[in-house]
């Protein structure tokens, strides 16, 4: 079958491949030959148990192939079908997962809390925003709010500092709401706030996280953590009946193994992010170039003319427009060169120079 | 991470790892770079031409994860909530899926169709109990028969022949039932009848295949086959919704095209199905040995003397025994080797001998 | 148990008894003795012709026993989990079912359609609101609109005109939406429109209508009916499966002739909408009092001075304020008598000019 | 509309109407003018503290409007889809509710316990057959038991003694499954054994009872009552979205307050008992009949040549043969009357006269 290299694009971080470190530990797991199923081999119980050390935590982890399983699973875990979930405007949950949680869920409405705030802007939720939705109403008409979603980092390339997390979870907290993060790019974040994982997540209040792995280099799969394992009761049953449990696991776990052996998974996100520093450096001050906020992950928000647009994609640049005006996301990924950065600052510069 | 081989088994083809042809295809796929998500890339592209042509029609193909969703999101595309599904009593839906089925379909019966028949005995739906399950009963306070789903090979290690599994059609056909085939080892069914695979499904009548390629040597990975295209409508929203769909599609694909090129899958299943011969060849004279019947696809079911099974544990050996009074089922897979059979019905022999 | 009989109110018209005329035929149903169940007696039968003969075709009925069951049971016929509902914001299925129709449907979202027309503005979807949310976005990440939803009479007491109906159903067919009709004040909506119930139905391109019977003066029971009736494959299941079918079935259907004959139902719809058409000439001059559109059907909305609101409540009437700044809802039944309208307005403008 | 009134049957005790108890009150609360919505009435108020003083105990009461919806409601509060109900083969949750409650469950599974004791025979699960469900098998390939079922009178119109349920509940306590009573005939379950409600309910283990109004002589509805109260957490919201929340609640409850005040509950059961041990005496000695067991509730089972089956059927009788050979359900209401008991003990006996 014959094809060519594609260059790195911009499009989304999962347009990556596999990370070497994880294609190394599938491969020495490939060759071990017959090996238990199901997860009671040695590669899961391993990449558990340095989970479990990089939380600090004796938390129970389960891996399920994809970001919408792993959200909704969580989600579904944390309340029943007449409960509510409350989450930013922006949220994946909301806008990207084809009603996933409401499928998993049996019916839990999705609350979308928005507000006006700076911080609503960049995409995150804030205490306030959630205190209205759990006290503008509480009859039995409408569904119950029970969980706070939060996505770390968000879907704006923002990133919530460990303040922000602890405020929310305080609220959640007095209002017997359980946390659950979406952290399809979680990595990303950490490599941002230069904090231990810890403290972002259960040290700030979080009961459950969903620890992407496919974005940061994995081919398939995420692991879900849930920090209070109350939550977790009866969870692996949840799995299997879902479709979401691998019997050649191995093949999930082990590359997890690779990721977490010598923080790959921070030096993979510490790349990407460095990427699209590099990026924003280089475009913020092309004239016609509107950057929205300077970029806390691995992506850069910018409005960019429309003829400018079309010359780039013309050129073969992928990236989605998906604010109207110009608001373009340029992802950057764990694979991301510097030269391909440069070439396409490079290009967007001559672009905007003709769309002047 | 330090770990020795391990020796084939016979406990299940999913204890295997992945085929050389299928890993080097997911390595091709890795080294192109970066490439569309979620199915919009090259592999996909190409997997998918390879099975319609594989299976001479213009059927509709989707990848899932593994077996529980393929049949789960299959059968939840035939019937509604308070429809019923017809099958074996040891159709793998029925006994170790966790209610998968009745969860993806929010609700669908399996309806459990029991006869004193030999098929029966060897697994397998009679068109007589199919009959008699769909007309027993017609009233609305019980579901309604909508689809008969049979497994193929079964899971007693039987194959349906041709003729079998047209006259199924034809009486869901009476029926106004879809047909749904479970082929976790279609590839061995396929291997041992020696038709086209057109033969043994569209042909003969069958709606829907789930097509397995994790017990045929891939790390993870099932097709669902739309024969009936008409019932795949809108079914690429309903696997998103059920995360089932890979962002990094190419990963789950790619195997696909290193499998179906040269016959790979072909050859795997021969393979595996000739372990099983040759364990049946060696072990059926075996005094204290009593094969339930001869294999025709990749397993032996035999009932052991107790004392013999233990000893096999012992030494290491594993397998299921799950029929009361010793029945026993010894599954080759890909990659087992004639020397693998050779020492297992000679340390087989000895635990007999020993028993005796 | 001793009790006084209460004062007529305005919270809501399910405040109200049952009309004398279902109660009869409630009663003629219970003196004659053993009749068969679940829909097989005489009364279901005569409810059912009548339902046909009142919209002049040959549609499918169903009887539930209230407004959620029959909005949620309606829409889960015309979707799958993965498909959308285009609703008002302030639809009754989106803000007071508890997510019954996500329950019921398994997870199918609702699509919230704003805009900042007149008609949004009057509780109304609109053609260009709905273009809206079908052509934003067409991609599998997103939940498929699949059903228009409308309410007639809508939530803030306005009525759908014919035309707007027809134009709602126009854009619609040609995105392939099917519509759902709520009508729980569906009596009241033609009343006030003085036009045959099929103009407003089936002729204009309604696909599913759910009947209000308990606000127009039934105890308990609302009517589906399926004017597409291959929309109603297989619904008898469905009802049962759901919990909604009613073993003493007559007791549900035989108020619906007792309603049917005569135009009851027709009676009561316009005794209510007149009671209100009564309430707003006397209330729209009263100093403070901020009527917000003439109603058009059984309710009027208006905005009351803080204190005014305090002094009824103190004096015992009831009804909702659910709009910020003193909006509140003054709801007529079919036995709302003049003279409760004519108390209420004194006590309402003695109030107002208290606050004065 | 012109009828005669029917003459009471065999069929089944939902073809009777309603009972004048209960009549009286739902004529009471309609006269009460407009009362508050939702179950805020006093009706509902007073029934439901009618039944905390029947059980003596601080129970929490849900009213819905059928038996599946009770029964599906109730199981659904126990279990998540992925968990099991261990029922008896008769068991109404399995053959008659068109999978209710795997619906509202999401797809919990039922397990049909079967034995070969005499308890079984009569319709009653035992420890045994329960121990046996538990303990066969364990694994997350299979849904998780966490509920039995037990109905009460059973199926087959006997009994379960205070001493059965205790048993049943302590193998239930022992395994961690929760103790669900089916009582659509519970007040017939009652009158036989001539205990305390609470005896046979929550002082021998059992955690919710679906307390059947409708066969007691309700129009509709049932109560759920759930003894252990943390089992009914947010149960409000469930009821609701569930499309069971009736708005006119008073026409629901206050019938209940008619049935219970005067144990007229007990005096309706105790009549039906009283008619079905007539009808027993009156054709156990007949040629021809086979009674199959003494009726201990208000049913008598037995089989009849099938020639009179057939003259009786011809002659306007109207009852369910379900047994193969002759079995016949011959159901006694609140409202048959002696002389129809002995019109039809006279006409089945000069059937089997004519049959011999």
């Amino acid at each position: 079958m014959p094809h060519r290299p594609a260059r790195q694009q911009f499009a989304s971080d999962n347009l990556a491949g596999i990370c070497p470190a994880a294609l190394q530990s599938m491969l020495d797991a490939d060759a071990s030959g017959h090996q238990p199923a199901y997860g009671d081999d040695v590669w899961t119980q391993k990449s558990t148990d340095m989970l479990r050390e990089l939380f600090q935590t004796d938390c129970d982890v389960y891996y399920v192939f994809n970001g919408t399983a792993a959200n909704s699973l969580a989600l579904a875990s944390l309340c029943q079908s007449y409960h509510s979930v409350i989450c930013s405007p922006v949220a994946h949950i909301e806008t990207d997962e084809c009603g996933g949680p409401e499928f998993f869920s049996n019916g839990s409405k999705l609350l979308v809390a928005e507000d006006d705030s700076d911080a609503a802007r960049q995409g995150k939720l804030t205490p306030d925003a959630i205190e209205h939705m759990v006290t503008r109403r509480r009859d039995i008409h409408y569904p119950k709010p029970k969980v706070v979603s939060i996505t770390q980092a968000t879907e704006l390339g923002t990133v919530y500092g460990v303040d922000e997390v602890r405020a929310i979870a305080a609220i959640a907290k007095r209002r017997q709401l359980k946390v659950h993060m979406d952290g399809a790019r979680f990595a990303n974040a950490v490599a941002t706030l230069g904090v231990h994982p810890s403290e972002i997540t259960w040290r700030a209040g979080v009961d459950v996280l969903c620890f992407g792995g496919t974005k940061n280099g994995l081919a398939v799969g995420e692991a879900i953590v849930f920090f209070d394992r109350e939550l977790a009761t009866d969870f692996a049953w949840r799995v299997k009946q879902a479709g979401q449990l691998a019997s050649k696991m191995r093949f999930i776990s082990a590359p997890w193994v690779g990721m977490l052996e010598n923080d790959n998974w921070l030096r993979n996100a510490r790349h990407a992010n460095a990427m699209a520093q590099r990026l924003y450096q280089a475009i913020q001050r092309v004239p016609g170039v509107h950057v929205l906020h300077p970029p806390q992950a691995n992506a850069v928000f910018a409005q960019l003319p429309a003829t400018a647009i079309a010359r780039l994609h013309a050129a073969g640049w992928k990236f989605y427009e998906f604010i109207a005006g110009g608001g373009c996301r340029l992802m950057c990924a764990w694979d991301t060169q510097p030269e391909t950065v440069d070439a396409f600052a490079a290009d967007l510069a001559a672009a905007c120079d003709a769309a002047a």
